[in-house]
């Protein structure tokens, strides 16, 4: 036991530009180097990849979601075949949420991303009641009532066995005022105390357990947050709640909450994906980010590509297959690109697969992606290593046209 | 172009027991050890594989099919974009149909395994009429009106560019008389002879052209089909049209029409994949299967499994991971596999994917089933080599359970 606990470590391990850092994130099943992207295999699984691809594609950590898994095949379930890293056969470094996000998003009409696509319509609420104890709300399996509290969530996270656990929270929109994010907040800050006081009761040393920041885009309630958690015993810290209605608004509220926080834990920022958003996180210290876009994109055809690769001036950071420009293009979603896909498939080859409806090409795409993501987060912390951070920034900021043919182009579709 | 016709050959390596042979069958894109299975890759791709991840599960040969590729991306845009082999990513052999099969399925209103999936019903009939000249139906995919003749669909195989190419030819299907099935037989041959004079017209020793027995299950129909197969200048031979109503049929119909076909080509066996069915088939000289079977069953949760790995004692050569007796079994699909899902998965697992509806299940599944095929043909192969095929029949054959337990939960199954 006392092995298991000297395996969870987080070391800096280079510091700067600003507050930006190299670090590892040991746990028992492995080290995860930081900055790193956590990819979300919601119910145990990415959808269209199996672990060999998830790791061919030189990811680090995975996140499933305690959400799905409590509904499905249920914390028990996953705990008698032997926890989610033997369960999934992924075996390397793990993080599990909460439940909290799913639920309140569900409560407030905002379904969750990775649901929406799948089975519920944005009008059926299930969540039932939050009050002081938790959270009650409807299976969306089967119907049946549950009561999510703050150790439940802990108890079955601990079912489910992943390394990284964090405390429940609710999940506070952005639309509601400064009172009721302040009330939402003190009970997040009561739940996390009722979380981290299960997880010490019956801490065996296989799991740690992160805090979150909450107080939306208010300063005073983030640094009374950022306080309670730098006050408190966790292992990690995690950014959440509302980051705001625009980017600028989320990189003010992640400057100042990361300038307030203690700087010696791992770091999590919830949910954010985009390629600037890394970028501005890895710069004010963030270590780890985890979001579904990458694979989400992936089943729309969606596939990312570097600045100076995209075709199309959408200011997207991702190219559409399923366009009809691709539909004869003989050369791979990126010709600078090493992974699986672009070192052996056209972009018209997946342009054909997509319009036919040929699941493989959502595989694909997602191995790119993965891939994609894995590569950024590689040449950032080598940017970090070699002190050339701020250039990669700026290399990856802007839009580098391959040669004036595109611009051209470019221009005409944007006049 | 000399050096390309070289590149084709078939090779008898060792004959017996009966007419069953060991066969190296040469393309321009490689050697395929037969007796072989021929996977079905239908609109250009496997649903739920990467060409890597068949190519890792020992795969040597695959077919795409003319009539869904005809009509989406068209023969034109596949040969702007390389050829199959190139497009797919591929590279190794492959062969195309000629059409036919999907068009007159679809005409009888037995809809086409691989369409019956997607999107038609088996009461919508796209085929609009055969005559002498060839068959005209509406495309699935935008109405459009075509006409399949046998020197059009050699011009789409042609632009398709797989290395073993088929004469266009009526499947008559089994419940007509025997005198629809004798015309029926007789304008085949007429349309295989001008497959024949359309592909010897533009031959560039690319391809070679495959003749197909017909005749249903009638011997002396077959017979005549068999004398017009061995008296034509085909690459090959295959043996198709109406095999019968019962596995006992198809196996008289195979019988008697490979003792009477030439011996020096190789032959194929059109649709036919079941295991029993591959035994028999190499018995009596078959050198190449194919089947929508392995792929088609792995979308509904069927894995093969070997007679001694079968726990359901449902007469079937799979077994289903959605049954709820495969819930917590931590046990791989088959644990004398070596396939990269038995390395890495439980039962218990792709069961819970099948169950949340996660589609890498699929890839799970279809993975272990090819290398299964693979595996089965690999160890046909050896026995043959070794002297030890009707052994190898034998212990296929039968149901060996793994211990006295299985057998009474069998019996107790089927009392």
């Amino acid at each position: 036991m006392s092995q298991l606990k000297q395996k969870f470590n987080f070391t800096i391990i280079k510091q700067g530009p600003a507050a930006a850092r190299l670090g590892l994130l040991q746990t028992p099943h492995g080290t995860v180097k930081t900055p790193a992207f956590i990819f979300c295999a919601t119910r145990a699984a990415m959808k269209s990849l199996t672990t060999e691809q998830l790791r061919a594609a030189n990811t680090q950590i995975i996140l499933s979601n305690t959400y799905h898994l409590m509904l499905q095949p249920g914390p028990a379930s996953v705990q008698a075949q032997g926890g989610l890293q033997k369960f999934t056969g992924w075996r390397g470094p793990m993080l599990t949420d909460s439940g909290g996000f799913q639920i309140f998003s569900l409560g407030s009409g905002n379904v969750a991303d990775e649901i929406k696509g799948r089975r519920l319509l944005g009008q059926e609420k299930t969540l039932l009641k939050i009050d002081e104890n938790g959270a009650r709300f409807r299976s969306y399996v089967d119907g049946r009532e549950y009561l999510l509290t703050p150790e439940e969530s802990i108890r079955i996270q601990r079912g489910l066995g992943a390394d990284l656990i964090v405390v429940l929270d609710e999940c506070t929109p952005y639309h509601v005022d400064k009172m009721y994010t302040k009330d939402s907040m003190e009970r997040s800050h009561r739940w996390a105390l009722r979380s981290l006081q299960e997880y010490l009761a019956q801490d065996n040393g296989a799991q740690k357990l992160y805090g979150i920041v909450q107080g939306g885009v208010y300063p005073d309630l983030r640094q009374q947050s950022v306080a309670f958690v730098n006050d408190n015993e966790f292992f990690g810290n995690a950014v959440g709640g509302s980051l705001g209605a625009d980017k600028q608004q989320m990189y003010d509220v992640v400057a100042l909450t990361m300038s307030m926080l203690n700087k010696e834990r791992p770091t999590h920022l919830l949910g954010i994906g985009g390629i600037q958003d890394l970028f501005n996180g890895v710069l004010h210290g963030i270590d780890t980010f985890d979001c579904v876009h990458p694979t989400r994109i992936a089943r729309h055809g969606g596939a990312l590509v570097k600045p100076w690769n995209r075709d199309e001036n959408l200011g997207r950071e991702h190219i559409n297959l399923r366009n009809g420009q691709y539909k004869q293009d003989l050369e791979p979603i990126e010709s600078d690109c090493a992974c699986a896909t672009c070192t052996n498939y056209t972009r018209g080859y997946i342009h054909h697969l997509l319009k036919t409806e040929t699941s493989v090409a959502f595989t694909l795409i997602a191995q790119h992606n993965v891939f994609f993501m894995n590569d950024l987060m590689h040449r950032i912390r080598t940017a970090i290593e070699q002190d050339q951070f701020v250039e990669l920034r700026e290399q990856w900021a802007c839009q580098k046209p391959k040669n004036e043919m595109v611009m051209e182009a470019e221009l005409s579709v944007t006049n």
